[in-house]
Formats: structure tokens, sequence, C-alpha cells
């Protein structure tokens, strides 16, 4: 890789100035209309051609030359976090959810590191083009958190606006030293699906349950009865979470209630064991129901995530890259997470590698840093973002460095 | 019993009105103003001495000479239930319950006709002091729905205020037909329990579970537990029912949330039973706690009926006066009802019998009138008010009457 | 009732007799070979027409002259216990099981009481026809400990073969205090059914839970779940009781096995509820199954006790009878037993009433007698069984007593 | 590797013999007599020095020289199984349990193969001594199947009778393609535990479970709380298995028994989880042994497996040596098993690494080859100790040769 593909102390600068920006005006998913017009700003600034994508995404294209075209993507999307963390620049920004209720606002899971850094990357590539050949297409994806942006951009034809890459690259900031970075071969994180249930009982009054069909005993033998899914249905070796993350049931002590609201969230690694836990959920609800001589229940999908894989022999590829920019001791193989993430959306959408990493953010000197989505999560953002443009730089330049 | 113990045709028809005012005009447990303010100018009209107790409660006394004292009990509120009858006269009352909100309001449980019933029979008694001897007290009683108005009359000195009956009566109606009664010898409804539980557990997100105590899991389990208290710890002849009216925790599908509430409703129809149930319910809630490595749950009291014990002798007494009443095949032995009351308090406070009977407020004729709490329930209320009105004056005649 | 239908001294001599050689006799149910050649050497002794039904059944008829005719039961099996009471005159008595295994036998139940009290009763008849009028059929019932005796008697044409009698009267003997008398109108004893299930599931090794379908967790939750039968879906008043007393499942710990076996015994009091709990026993064994994605189970019947339902007014009368005979504070109304007999099939078989009461046995100054089906079970027979022929007499008095 | 360390036409003969004899002469666990004294018959042929260790284990040592010391283990018992392979070779042996119940016996995991390979190596190397120099520890080991072989061995002073090796190699036959191998880096088997645990009630009778404690019931909620220990109480990711085996309760279904006795088989990868699991199991038995209000349960160890760690550096240098022996493609690196293996305290004992790793058996072309501890379990055995020979030598060779 040339050296040419290294920030300036100029660049650096703005990429702080990015940063301390994005902090304090955080948007909730699918709503960054600020941020999305942020990013327009810079990268007219920095002369790349761009366009937006999905409502709120933005999508800049840097062609310089003949050479692979690959994609790098960065998620723009805030939470509805009151920021605890004290910083000068914390966010106190409102939005308002879907029925209108204000909620506070918070980077709480560092997405304005991953713009930050990306607007970093671009100048770099912007700049020194006799560094580089080829097409790097930035995407700036909204609503991660939802998991509804991903598939938004596709959905507004991603690929057919955007030359289609060969690979797509992604990162994400986490709570471990500044300056090291995490991969994970294959399966990297969790597909997610959340399901809301809706047990459909028969009301009676609390002294007399023989006129009553209970949706709250229907619904304490399910949640014990979806235990088993996890304990005997997988193999022990398939990680799988089935977590019941609601449960709603009735007004009054002595009023046995028609109904019961239970949502489930689900965490798998593949494909197959999604579809064995998903069916094993409505054979269980379905027949638990036939149990309590109940209505068929009601199953809906609140959102799912997909699977994040990465291309094995890419993903090596990077691994490489990235060691070779941080040192090989700062490059670690590590297990999948649980968590869920949709990037693995837009190269599985065309068939292409996808390769997704995680770099750190924390001061290497604090012992315990605050996780992602805590209102105490403040990465070092000077070294965060040292790290994020560095990664990203090695990462693309891998591709069409020279 | 003297013929002149019967309402005349002027007292049926102030009856009738005083239902009809009653029933348009409902008030809350324990917020029962107007009536009570009603109950006054009515028993000042008829000349009878009379005094608040408990708050929204009235003691009317008839003193006539030389005989038994005894005491009639009348309860008087209503309920937050929006009157579906479509009658002429049915209530388009408002109320507010302690958080503010505004509910409409009925007389669902028929409390208007009790009250209405116990002012014909003081008008009667008022009007025919040659037809009996005694002293009779009318026991105007608030708050029965929440269980608070028997033990606030006796909190605020009841028998202290009043004489000191030898008998408690009082009475209820019942969709069954007018003109007949039902009585229960001994046990005659259930002691109730009403109990709130709340399970602490320890937040996670929903993909990690190792780092929760699940209280939804916590709550499933203790749940189908509770279950074997009615089917193994007691014997299978002892009524009990342990329901679950309520169970609430978490707001998002992924996280697990740190608490549940559930809340209990218990019947039992001895104290040793209650107290049995009571103590299994400790034991399992604390035990699963424990099986689940979470911290001590909090019980707490809601509120608690006491029993309601038929003195088996002055029940048979009554029983018989009733059948002269109405004939014997319109008196009915029945089983004892899960449903509570708090009238029983009256009588026990003092350690005297208490006899309640059961009268009859449906047109024969009609197949499948609606339930008491139903926003149908409409008793007929010319047969209701006459069937309400000769209970009572029979049951107390046999003991006043000469 | 005619004072000559007493015992005389001889009389009792005789019972006493009896009853201690059928004491030390005991045969099991359906095997009462030598125990109906005695019974038959009796009734040929006392000149009564007899004749054997339903195997090891005896039948004795006597008629003497217009009048009523009823029918007097007296079971005649005992149990495999290994008798532990000490008596002089102790069972040592072996038999064979169905399988050819040998164990010790015991009247544990006291039939040898009802036996020898109803040969006493008819020796009394026999003697003393002139204290009496019409026709009295002896029903010497075999196997009631298994529910079988008394319909292999009805599948064997009894009342084809007997008179068919207007009542059917029987007693039992239990260890209160001898010269009392308990009864229990309409439901005295309850409906026993008991049922074999067998779960199917799919063997696996225990390290590989995803290729079993595992018995022992369906188990689990099939048990837990019919716990709600009793609490959720019967009127809290029904007494009904759902007992697994066994189950069975796999060799070795770590082998998932492919099947598990457990029985249910069920008590109620009426047919009703009866119907209701089998229907809901059935309802969720299959639908934990189809939880489990396991094959249909399967559930056969071990055997049932009917009901055993005392006609009111035919109590009643027999009641005053008894009461005449013993004392009213001797005769006690009851609330019904949760066990079971098959007497009830008697008249119900035909349509005519049953009467059944329980007799004291036990040495009133006994503080804690010894239970039925216990090894130390033993009355003290002087007192058992004068209590049993007087009341036998007693109720059979009531209708051909002049 | 030299050429030197490859079997001859001779000593691949003598594998096959020793294997057809082997086959044919199963035995129990720790009854392995006959085949220890055949193993030091060959020793002793082969001039090498031995000694036994452990009642039925088998040491040779070959010293050769300077160089590193290593061992190499092979176990050697069969299974209580009926051979139903049909081959020429089959067992007919029988042998007894400790209770004296005769039965038939099979080397149904493949553990002839172990030893016959094990042999065809150390005839390899004690001719062909010019091609090594070291000292090789040849550990004929017993009673692998139920865990008591390596302790037996070690608890007689294995390793200050042998001299102390640097590693610790291991193989076993599956039934995968002959020539092929599979290695696990770390954890590559499980620890298993087994457990048994009796619970304590009261009995009664079915029809009054008042009176009982329902050891069935309280042991049906300990099954299904149990599995909440995989599905909420580990981090998804770690494998782990909790089974139960095996469920026996009660003798009668009307009678509520005393006690239930269940057996569990843990399985886990590493000793923190399994600290883990082992502590919510008593934690929950525990528990709801106090939910039921029942005295406390007994769980006692049956027997359990130690870690199969393999030593990350050591097993990648096999894995090389083993990929020179069979080809690259022939070689690959698999997930660990939850099955479970003793080798691994060998090692452990004494602080040295081990290595372990698992070699075909099966003809290529079967598409179905039966599993271990199937009654069809048959290795194609001149492809399989072909594999064996060449797998030891080269894992051996590694170390020693030259």
């Amino acid at each position: 890789m040339s050296h040419s593909l290294k920030p300036t102390a100029d660049i650096q600068a703005a990429v702080h100035a990015d940063y301390l920006h994005l902090h304090a005006n955080p948007e909730l998913s699918m709503q960054e209309h600020q941020t999305a017009a942020y990013i327009e700003s810079r990268l007219a600034a920095l002369g790349i051609e761009h366009f937006r994508c999905g409502g709120t995404g933005v999508v800049g294209v840097l062609r310089n030359g003949p050479g692979p075209v690959i994609a790098f993507r960065a998620d723009s999307d805030g939470l509805p976090i009151k920021e605890a963390t004290g910083a000068e620049y914390a966010s106190t920004a409102v939005g308002q959810l879907a029925d209108g209720t204000e909620v506070p606002l918070m980077h709480g899971c560092g997405h304005d590191t991953h713009v930050a850094s990306a607007l970093g990357a671009a100048a770099v590539l912007a700049q020194g083009t006799e560094g580089w050949s080829g097409t790097v297409v930035l995407v700036f994806q909204p609503g991660e958190e939802t998991g509804a942006g991903a598939a938004a951009m596709l959905a507004d034809g991603l690929w057919d606006k955007a030359p289609v890459p060969e690979v797509v690259l992604g990162q994400h900031v986490f709570p471990f030293a500044a300056g090291t970075i995490h991969l994970t071969p294959e399966s990297a994180m969790a597909l997610a699906d959340s399901l809301e249930i809706t047990l459909h009982g028969t009301q009676a009054h609390g002294s007399q349950p023989q006129d009553s069909i209970d949706p709250i005993v229907l619904g304490a033998h399910i949640i014990t009865r979806l235990q088993t899914i996890t304990s005997r249905e997988l193999d022990p070796r398939d990680a799988a979470v089935v977590t019941c993350g609601s449960f709603h049931a009735g007004l009054k002590e002595n009023i046995i209630p028609d109904r019961a609201v239970f949502t489930l969230n689900i965490r798998t690694l593949t494909e197959a064991v999604r579809e064995k836990v998903l069916a094993a959920v409505t054979r269980i609800v379905t027949a638990e129901a036939a149990a309590s001589a109940a209505p068929q229940p009601e199953i809906t999908t609140l959102y799912r995530f997909p699977r994040l894989f990465n291309d094995p022999e890419q993903t090596g590829n990077v691994a490489t890259a990235l060691a070779s920019e941080f040192g090989e001791d700062r490059v670690k193989l590590v297990a999948p997470l649980m968590g869920s993430e949709d990037f693995g959306a837009l190269g599985d959408a065309i068939g292409v590698p996808n390769v997704f990493w995680m770099f750190g953010g924390a001061d290497p000197s604090d012992p315990a840093p605050a996780g992602n989505h805590s209102p105490f999560f403040l990465p070092e953002y000077r070294g965060a973002l040292d790290t994020g443009v560095r990664a990203a730089l090695a990462g693309i330049g891998h591709y069409v460095g020279c």
C-alpha cells in the first residue's frame, strides 16, 4: 500500500471537526436528514460525485482510473438515549418517535466515528489519486439500528445507481483499545428476528377460571417450552438465543384477561439454524395454544436482521492488510458476536463478498470503558478516528492501492 | 311476623324513585358523597336518627321499645363501568380515579337496589312501629367493591357509636328470578386476597442472556408452579382459586428487563385454607427466585376480603322466615360462591352471627339476564325492589316482629 | 322396625367365627374361591337359596312373602399386603399375582367384616321371618379393589338371575368409633379413572439432543400442564384430582430414551366433571406431543370406578332408620370421599336408587387407629361386627320391616 | 520423517491378524485381561520392554538413544453391545456385568483398531531404530468407555514408572473415509459429568394429594427448569448440554410415591462452563425442592470425563506432519465434538501438551457407514489400519524422526 494513502494533519483536523459536529447532532434511524445534508456538503467540498439513495442514505463515488470497484459502508444513525457522558460536546438533541413522543438523542453506538472516518478516508483518496487506481463507492447508510437502512438503499436501487463493487467493506467501533482491530471470518454477527405474539384467551372473573381460557397461564407454558429450542432442538455447538423481552397481559388482579402479548428476539448464526428456530417457535406456540383449547395465536414479524457473513478469503486478505498497518499483534481473530448488523445485506444482495471488522475506539488506559448503547458510551475520539481512518484506508487500499 | 311490616303503595313508589335516582348517580367506592347525602336526606325525611361513619357510610338507628337489637346492612358504591343497558334511566355519570383519570360510572353490581330496598324497609319500620319491637341499626356501607368500606366503618367505631346488635343481616341482588332467595349456611362467599409481586432480575441485551437474570422466565416458572397449590397441596374438596390477573414486564423485544410485576387473586372458603395457600405462594415465589439466583421478590398485599360465614343456626331461622314470606320453593340452599364480600367483617368484628342472602332481581321470563359487573347488568327493578324490601322485612321481622 | 330383627347371642357368636375364619383366609380380587365356597356353605346352613354369579360372586335370596324387593351388597376380596397387626388371628396367607409372583395377603380393607356382617344379618332375617315381609337379595360381590367385581356380576346377568330390587344397600367399615355411622347424600365417593400414557420420542446420545425427540422433557411439560386442569379448567367447587402415580423413562444417563410411560389416576365426583377432565387430559397430552414434534402418544385405560351416587331421598330414609337404631348423635352426614367404590354400578345398572353408608369399626378409645389398606389396619372386631350387623338390619328393615 | 518409518508387508499382515484377533475377543472396561495378555505377548515378541499399570493397562517403552521422550496412547476396551455387522470375524463373546448379568460384547467403538495400529507402529519403530532417536512410551489404556482407565493408570503411578514424556499423542477411529484425518485445536471433546439425583417426597394415596409431597411433579418442574441453564445462563456461543437420560418414580397409578430418581449427563467444553453448569444444577434442584417443601435432594456423581484440550502449537505441528503423510486435503480442522474421552487426563496430570486426532476408518465409497457404538459399526479394516498405523508413525515421527 502506498504511503500516499495517509491522512494529512489538515484531514485529521477535519475528521475531528466532522466527528464533533455529528456527535452533537444525532438523528433517529431513517430520519437522518441533517446528517445526510452534512455528508453531502462534505463530499461536495471534496469534489466527490454523490447522490441520495434510500431517503437519508448518501452514496459518494470516487472514480480514479482502471482497477477494481469496491464499496465501503458507514452507517449514520443515532439512538433515543439521553447522553450521560458529561463530554463538553455531548448531545442535547431531541427527536420525535413515530407516535410523536419527544426523545433525547445520542450517538450511543459510535456511528459518528464511522461517518467521520469514512469522510476522512474519502478526503485522503480524493487528494491522493496518484496513490491508487480503481473506483471506490462510499455508502453512507441510514437506519442501521432498526435494520431498515440497508434494505431501503437496496430497494432504492443502490447497485443500479452506483458501480457494482467486487467486495463490500465496513467497520464498527467498539470500546476496546484504539489502534487494534478484531475480525471474524465467516459468520461474524447474528441473524436476528423479532416477533410479536398475541395469545387469545377468554376473559372471566378471577374466581371463575372454569369460564376462562387463561392467556397468562398459556403464556407461562409457552415461555418455559421455548427454552427447549436451544436446549434440546439445536446442536449444542450452534449458537442461538431465544429471548422473550416483554410480556404484557391483564389490568386487574381479579380478572383473567382475554389476551396476552409478548415479544421474542431470536439470534442465530446461520440461515439453517434460524429457520429451525423459527419453525420451532411457531410449532410450540401453536401447540401450546391447542393444549389450552385457545384460538390460534397471531405471530407477526417486527423486523429481522440478515446474516453478516465475512468471506473467508477476502477477510484473510483484509486482515493481512490491517496487520501490515497496525501490527500483527493488534489484529485479532475473534468469535462471532451475537449482536446484529444489516451490513451483510449490501454484498449478499449482489452476491459479492462482504468484509466487516471492528476497530477499537477506547483509550487503551481505560480499564472499563462503557459499552455501545450505554448513556456513558464515549470513544476517545482522537484515537478512535485515527484508527477508523487508517483501517478504512488499509482495507480499501488492499484493493485499489498500488 | 305481623302484617303491618309490609310496604304501602306510597312506600313502593318512594323505593322506585330512590332506585331511579341512585341508578342514575353512581359513585366510586369510598367517594359516595352524593349517595351518602341522599341517604341522610331520606332518613331525615323518615325521622330516623342517623350519623355518618367511615367517611361516606351512614348509620340509621330505629329504636322502638324493648327487644332485640339487630343490624341490617346495605352497600352503596358503584363501579367504573360504562353502562350499556340502554335503559332510559341509565347512568351517564363519570368519576375520577385516584390518578385523576376520568371514568364512566355505573351501578353495575346492583347496590342501588340494596340502598333503595333498605330505605323502603326503613320506611315500613318507621311507619309501622306498632308491628315490631326492638332496635334496628341500618348500616349503609360504602366501598364494598374494594373491600375497604366495612373496615372503614369499623375503624371509625361503628359498634361504639351504634347499638351493638345480636345479629347482622345483609342481602345482595343477583340475576336470578325476582321473588326468589338463595342462601348458603356456613361459608357463603370466598375469602379473597390480592397480592402484587415484583420480581427482580438483571437487565441485559437479548443476545446476552448470560449477563441477565431473566425475570420473565422466572415469572413463567412461578406461574406454572402456582398451579400446583390447588392441584397438589389442598384437599380436592376444598374450593380455592389462585388467579394471576396481570403480568407485565419489559419494553423491547431485544432487552431482557430487570423486573416483572404480576398480581394474584386468591379465593378460599376458610381461614385455614387461606393461610395454607398464602404460605404456599410465598414459599413458591421465594424458592423460584432462588432457583433463578434472583433477589428476593417483593410481595405486597393489595387488599383482602374477609370470610362471609353465615351462622348456621341463624341462617336456618332466617331461611324459615324467608320461606314463609316467599314460599318454600322460592328459597333455595346453594353452594358457596367464589366471589367475595366484606359484609362478614361487620359481625365478625364483635363476634355476633352474620346472615347474608341473595335475592333475585331478574325478570323471571328473561332466559339469560346479564351478570353482575357486566355493562348490560340491569335488574327488572320493580320485581327486584319488591323482593329486596320484602326480604329485608322478613329477615328483620324474624327478630323484632311480634 | 320389629324387635325381632336383632341378632341373638348364637348369631353373634357365629358372626365372630365367620369373621375370624375370613380374616385368616383372605384372597385376591376375582380369586375369592375359598371365600365364595365358605359363603355358600354358610347360606346353605341357613337354608337360604343361593347361586354363583360373576365367577366368585355369590347371591343369596330370602323370599318372605309379599313386600318390597331390596338388595344388600357385601364385598369379599382381600389385598396383597403383609399383615403386621400382630393379631393372634392375623393372616399368613399368600396368593399369586397374574404374573405368578407370590404375595402375602391380608383383609386390609375390612371386607371380612362386610361378609360376616351380611351373613349375620342373613341369619337374623332367616330365623326371624315373622318380623319382616318381602324379598332380600344378598349380593356377595368379589373384586371390589380392582373395580372388576360389580361389573363381572352385572355381566353375568345378576339382575336377570336375582329378583330386581327397588333399592340397593351397602356398607363399608372405616376406622372411626364402632357404633357410629357416616353417610353422604348424592355423590358419596369419587369416580376414578386410571390411564397409562406412553410417550414416543426419538433416541439419541445425550450429547446430541438435536437428533432426539426427548420424551422426558415432553413428559415434564405434560405433568406441569396437567396441573392446570384442576387449577384452571374446573369450577373451584368441583372436587377433582389428577395424580401421576408413576413415570418411567430411560436406562442410562447419557442416552436420551425413545419413550416414557406414565400413569394417571383421576378422581371426580360427577360424570360431567369426569368427562371434562378426561377430555382435557387427552387434549393436553396430544398438544404437548405436537409441541415436541413427537408422534401421537398412546392413552390406554387401566380401569375405572363408576360413581357412587346415594339417592338423596332414600339416603335420608335410611339415615333416619340408622339414627333410630344408633341414636341421632351417632349418625353423621359427611363430605364426599375422594376414594372409590364400584358399589354404585349395582343400582345404576338398573336405574334404582343406591344407598351406601360407612360404619365405624374402631375401638372408641383408640386415639389413632390405622387406616384402611395399612398393614396395621385392624377393626376391634366385636364392636365392628355388632355395628355392621345392626346397621345392615336397620337399613334392610327400613324397607321390609313391619 | 525418514522413509524407514513405514510398515513392511509383514508388519501389515501382523496388524491385520492382531485386529482380527482383538475384534473377535472384546472385553468389558477394566476387565481387559485377555487383551492385556495379548498385548504383552506381542510386545514381548517385538522385544519391547513393558509392564502392567492400572490393572489391565500395559505400557511399552522403546528407548532408542538420545532425543525427545513422547507417549502414544491406545485404548483397549470393548462394549456390551451385540454385534450385528454380519462380518465373518464378528464377535460372539460375552461378558459379565458387575451384577453378574451376562452381556454380549463387541468392539463397537473401534478400540481394536487403536491397539492393532499401535502395535503396528511399535513394530515399525522396533525394527527401524536407525530411522529415529529418542524414547517412545506406548500406553495401552483400559477402561476408556467408563472414564475409569486413564485415572486408574495415573493412580497406579504411570508417570513414575514410565519415562515422563514431553507430549502425549492419541488417536481414535471414526466412520469417515480411511486415509483422512480430523483434528481440533484447543477443546476437542467435551468434559462430561454424570449425576444421579434422588428427590424425596411424601407418599400418599392418589386421591389425597394434600397429604403428599409429590416427587413426580417436583421432578417435572426441575426438568423444565434445567432447560434454562443452557438457554439463559450460558453465553450462547458456549456449547453445553444438560441431558436427563432417565427418570423413574412410582409403582402404582393411584399412589403418589415417596421418591423419584433421575440421572443427568452434562457436556461442556471448558472447565469454567462446566462449573457454571454444575453450580446451576445444584442451585435449581435445591430451590425446586424448597418450592415443593420437600427435603433436600441427594445429588451424587456417577462419573466424570475430563477435558480433552489439544495444545494449539503442538496440534499445529502434528497436523503439518499428518498433512505431509496423507496430503493437505486429507487433514481437516473440525469443530469440537460433544462426545467425551479420558485421554486428556494423561498429559494434564503432568502438565504436558496433549495432541489427539481422529482417523478415518470407513470405506470411502460407503455412503452411510454406521456410527461408533452402533451394533453395525464396522471399519473397513485394511484401510482403517493402514491409516491408523501411518498416522501414529507420522505423529510419533514428528518428534523422534530424523
